[in-house]
């Protein structure tokens, strides 16, 4: 066993291994987005490191089929952040909790030597919730958009290049409408944070499935993290369904493979920064 | 204003200034427990680090009359730990949240150069919770135990020595059971985590009043932080109840002033690391 998943059941597992936790009708997520582990200040503007930081956790709680209510900020700041600066965190963060109908109820703030976000969101549960678990045999694996930009944005980045502020690595897509509106058909689902393979081998192994391929994905679409696009699957009946639902809200479908019996091991290299 | 309030104002004034965020019958809390900003390795066992970064969030919950149930762990963890010092870390949060009866319920992992502590509480209100605000002229102002511990044990440690491990900087005293019975005879409260001096500023300011002192603290009283004592407040027809409340969970009770029309401000130095 690596580290790393070490490190998961020795914390984590404990009730679930899933984007968000449920209790009664809450969903709760937490993600921590901290400087030099998730990002450079150079890579982008303290508004969308803000954004960025509130996004990727609104995108957990989307994939669990719940809806965003309140989140708790912890932020560790350096003691040398203008009062501009700390305005344009301010304005990353309202701007986003207001587009998703997101108040902020609290949190704590303390010095740091760097940047580090920390964000607790409190989702609604309005139907019912989509885990992790629940894949059968038989079932359509799928994900959405294009994946591999976020890497490529990042071999951008480290080259000293720029990346525009639509780019997905600045901003992630969230796939809301699509996804509440596919979500009572779906067997499972989950986010892509560390790429499609790693993500995927997670889901295979919480389900003991493994995969048919039916197609040949290259390694950027395979390995590229941070794409915050959706991994799902579901009975080939809702196939017609799906491919509606993606067409009405302009968003690429990708059926890549079908759950069988076996087992799937993720062998590439994460690369995300 | 200085920085720290405009930071508090620009993200965490939206819905209150208190310990933990009330939503339904929830109550919401999230501290931060950083490694060079509120300890140090060489201080404490990975076991007391885990076990403080959720006493004071513990802390929080209390304060706010609000029974812990769950919590979400944000751990941001340098990749050269050993699994023997992941596995102390894991035992401090266990043991300690299984003596509160809380469950771990999910979180955030990553890899960083230090140990960053996030952890939010979920709370269950189970009768009215208590604020910081609702103090009226002529309450008595009031701090459970003795002050002073938290600066002294800090002072050692910054001179190399050490501290024992039921030392209060080591392992807050949480007055669970004290709290909970004198709860719905309060006016206010709050867990004293910056030193009397300043957590009593912040207390009667967002109650718009000011203090007549009844004695004379010094000022390891005054401006020693981590105390995770409790400031509170309550009308002296209560006097008689909470001091044999006091005596009963075998706490010391100072009652050390009366709110008064007026104002306080805080004016020595914050004493925390």
């Amino acid at each position: 066993m690596d580290k790393e998943q070490f490190i998961i059941n020795a914390f984590l597992n404990s009730i679930n291994g899933d984007d968000g936790a449920i209790v009664d009708n809450w969903c709760f997520s937490k993600d921590l987005f901290f400087e030099n582990v998730h990002f450079k200040r150079s890579w982008m503007s303290l508004e969308q490191i803000a954004s960025k930081a509130l996004l990727i956790n609104i995108s957990d709680a989307i994939v669990m089929n719940a809806k965003p209510k309140y989140a708790l900020l912890g932020l560790a700041l350096p003691k040398n952040l203008s009062k501009a600066e700390i305005k344009a965190l301010q304005k990353g963060f309202l701007n986003t909790a207001k587009k998703f109908n997101i108040k902020i109820i609290g949190g704590d703030t303390i010095s740091n030597h760097k940047i580090d976000i920390s964000i607790t969101l409190i989702s609604e549960i309005f139907k019912k919730p989509v885990f992790r678990k629940g894949l059968k045999i038989g079932d359509l694996l799928a994900f959405s958009g294009n994946l591999g930009q976020s890497l490529k944005g990042l071999e951008l980045l480290q080259q000293g290049k720029k990346l525009s502020p639509n780019h997905r690595f600045i901003k992630p897509k969230i796939r809301k409408d699509f996804f509440y509106e596919i979500a009572q058909k779906l067997s499972c689902a989950m986010d892509i944070s560390d790429g499609l393979s790693k993500d995927l081998s997670r889901l295979l192994k919480i389900n003991n499935l493994g995969i048919s391929w039916y197609k040949n994905l290259n390694s950027y679409e395979l390995y590229s993290g941070e794409e915050y696009e959706i991994l799902f699957a579901f009975n080939p009946k809702y196939e017609n369904f799906i491919k509606q639902c993606a067409k009405k809200h302009k968003v690429k479908l990708n059926i890549f493979g079908q759950a069988v019996k076996g087992k799937y091991e993720f062998v590439g290299k994460e690369h995300h920064f």
